[in-house]
């Protein structure tokens, strides 16, 4: 799976892997590709310092990257507590009813919790991009919107590639625009903030519109065959996020939820506001069921729901409230069902795609000789 | 593009494409495809003769297929106006007035309307199968649902093979149960009848699902990417059925919806119940907003829905009312931008096939060594 992007970067594989846990990131970069750490999470810079220092030290020089949420409209000079300030009464009563309902109990005192989206506001991701920048990350993309012109500057003064999701190909010639470097197209089948064009349909259209950017596919893909289903759409690489919530290095911290997802079928996703207040792919829960209800309050725009929820969603996790527990997640969540390490998922891919190119050239008639490449 | 499905039904490539019309099914299966001419459009087993009479004469002897719509469940002695008591007096009344709110003049006196779905109806449905199998059929495809036993046994004493479309692994289970020997794979970006599973998650869950029965990949198909893509996901062949619209042989006897096809974008799709109580992917137009709409409503069950908007969409069609004006179409509409003759069209999907593998071949790390089988 070698690409001009792949050369480019220095990785034997064109497989990009997003994951909010380190361990999971170093595990793909050792396996050939590249780990790219979610910083939304972080709610300091200190705790994104401890991750980088240890993912550092365990890809063996391999390289990773850093996925934020850059806004692109600034909104400087607003705390938490004045976006706080805009929840209304009956959304807050809302979210205790839910939660009264299904019998959640409290945080312990002095449990911060384990969910908490603050990553989008501005001053957050500035002190996160400080810090992240006394390290030599390969590739710096951003979740949500175009970077900011000075960040994608910055990091190219550092030698860092930016990238950006696009769930459209204006979208993602806004990107472009903007100076990135690498487009992620994120189809509709995703998991998290997707738009309504699959993957099929997408990834040739963004290739086409940015080009000659190099695209990665992304959203549905989770096996060989995926990644040459991506790959023959013309990007020149494919990013995964869904498949290593089950892997033995990511320790979710949530032995139900690593059920929930393993018993989970394509089709038991929903793209659904109640997250962040964007759509985002998710498990459906009676959580996201309770948001979604059309008798209920409906959910706030951005980041007012994300703020309002927040606590709940910490509460549920540290609970295991089995009927409301679920995570952001593509609909190949259906084809995850048993729990692996990193290594053996990506000699799976790697072999699967072996596989599918081969029957591919038996198709257009072509031999299909031996790897004579090494 | 070769596989066993295509050696096995003597065609040359392994390209199956729907449509509505005659001269596009003939000219498909003369580019080296399997043409297949939807039935449910017709009112008379007399007039798909005509049509089976014209389609036979033009293939050059090549193979065709029907595609027909047999509900599973028979509701013998039911008559369409037992069904359009059915309807309420309030849709008929958001009918007129929407029709109103645009000008949508009537029909002239003595015109039907181009616009009809009967085929649906079991005596209808049984009347065309007996006029159909007078013909040479390759294919009979059902559109809705497994196919009934005896018809399937019918076709196989035919000689005719059987394929029914799934939009789901559960659905295609079903299909292989009731002794199909083709499933087609309907992704969530395609046109018509779709579910919620994009055909990158689909297909390969499918063909897992009825293994060894081949499978079609359905939905966001209309590049030879796309066709490289699909068939890596383990389809045996694909079935594209939006791309011929704009074809010159279509002649969709409306210049105003060719130019809003060729105008819309990916984006300018919406799977909607406003055409047949299900939901359909078509062309978002004022008529869907106006179904979809929270304030409206809202639509009925299959069968009523259809008959309830027949006579309106026989009308907006004629008079090509064009903020009205609409087609099931799927989300690849977004690439058919130029009206070209049908073996034009294959031309391009065979050489961007070839190029697609090429390219794959060169990820991954195998000579690509000239055709050595043609």
């Amino acid at each position: 799976m070698r690409t001009e992007l792949s050369e480019r970067l220095g990785i034997e594989h064109a497989l990009f892997g997003f994951t909010p846990f380190p361990a999971v990131a170093a595990a793909i970069t050792r396996a050939g590709g590249l780990g790219v750490l979610g910083a939304v999470r972080y709610r300091t810079p200190g705790e994104l310092e401890r991750d980088l220092d240890w993912l550092a030290a365990h890809t063996d020089g391999g390289p990773y990257g850093l996925d934020v949420v850059m806004p692109a409209r600034k909104v400087e000079g607003v705390t938490e507590a004045d976006v706080e300030a805009m929840i209304p009464a009956g959304h807050r009563r809302f979210v205790r009813d839910t939660l009264a309902a299904h019998g959640v109990p409290g945080l312990a005192e002095g449990d911060e919790g384990g969910w908490r989206i603050t990553g989008w506001m501005e001053e957050v991701a500035r002190a996160q991009l400080d810090a992240a920048f006394a390290y030599p990350l390969t590739l710096l993309a951003n979740a949500l919107g175009p970077p900011p012109a000075d960040v994608v500057d910055r990091a190219h003064r550092h030698g860092t590639l930016v990238a950006a999701l696009a769930g459209s190909a204006r979208h993602a010639v806004r990107h472009a625009e903007a100076g990135v470097d690498v487009v992620v197209a994120q189809g509709y089948e995703a998991g998290g903030h997707t738009g309504e064009i699959a993957t099929m349909v997408l990834t040739p259209e963004v290739v086409r519109a940015v080009d000659p950017l190099p695209v990665l596919a992304a959203g549905g893909i989770g096996s060989g065959e995926q990644i040459a289903a991506g790959l023959a759409l013309g990007a020149q690489g494919v990013w995964l996020g869904s498949l290593w919530l089950t892997t033995k290095e990511a320790g979710t911290g949530s032995t139900a939820l690593t059920a929930k997802l393993l018993a989970a079928g394509s089709g038991d996703t929903v793209r659904s506001r109640a997250l962040t207040g964007k759509p985002a792919r998710q498990l459906r829960t009676a959580w996201t069921d309770a948001w979604d209800d059309p008798a209920g309050p409906g959910t706030l725009p951005m980041p007012l729901q994300g703020l309002l929820v927040a606590e709940a969603l910490s509460r549920i996790q540290r609970h295991e409230v089995v009927p409301l527990l679920g995570t952001p997640v593509g609909q190949i969540v259906g084809r995850m069902d048993s729990v692996r390490g990193v290594q053996a998922v990506v000699d799976d891919l790697t072999r699967g795609f072996e596989r599918a190119v081969e029957r591919l050239s038996r198709v257009a008639g072509r031999a299909a000789p031996p790897d004579t490449r090494g």
